[in-house]
């Protein structure tokens, strides 16, 4: 089954790739975006018996590897 | 008004990160994930009179910075 795991950093983490896409976007004459936070997004194919057992195993992959839990957050979707 | 936008490689487009990612999970020994595709995610605040012109304004930054439109493709979620 299909799904998408997306990662952000925590409210309150400094987040200079954010503030810098802010300032291009304002140096490129595009107006009304106030703040810009950047994160990642994995789109992965799982095989597993149901959908518990696909969670089960995204969870391990975001603890373990996709996620920097000390400053970041992931949320996972599985359609 | 918050919005996301979700950048990622058109199908087909050969994705290096990804099947490296796909590498580490199996050698971290977490079986069952068959692909990993990684994207990029924005959250931003828009100020803008409407939803109409806050997707515009999104548009013309995903168009202009945000997304390379050869090989990415955006969506574009205004909540």
């Amino acid at each position: 089954m299909k799904a998408r795991i997306t990662v952000t950093l925590k409210t309150g983490v400094l987040d200079p790739q954010g503030k810098a896409i802010e300032a291009a976007l304002k140096s490129l004459g595009i107006a009304g975006i106030e703040s810009v936070r950047q994160g990642k997004v994995f789109d992965l194919e799982v095989s597993a018996p149901d959908g518990a057992a696909a969670e089960a195993t995204l969870r391990t992959a975001c603890e373990k590897l996709l996620a920097n839990t000390v400053v970041e957050t992931y949320t996972i979707e599985i359609a």
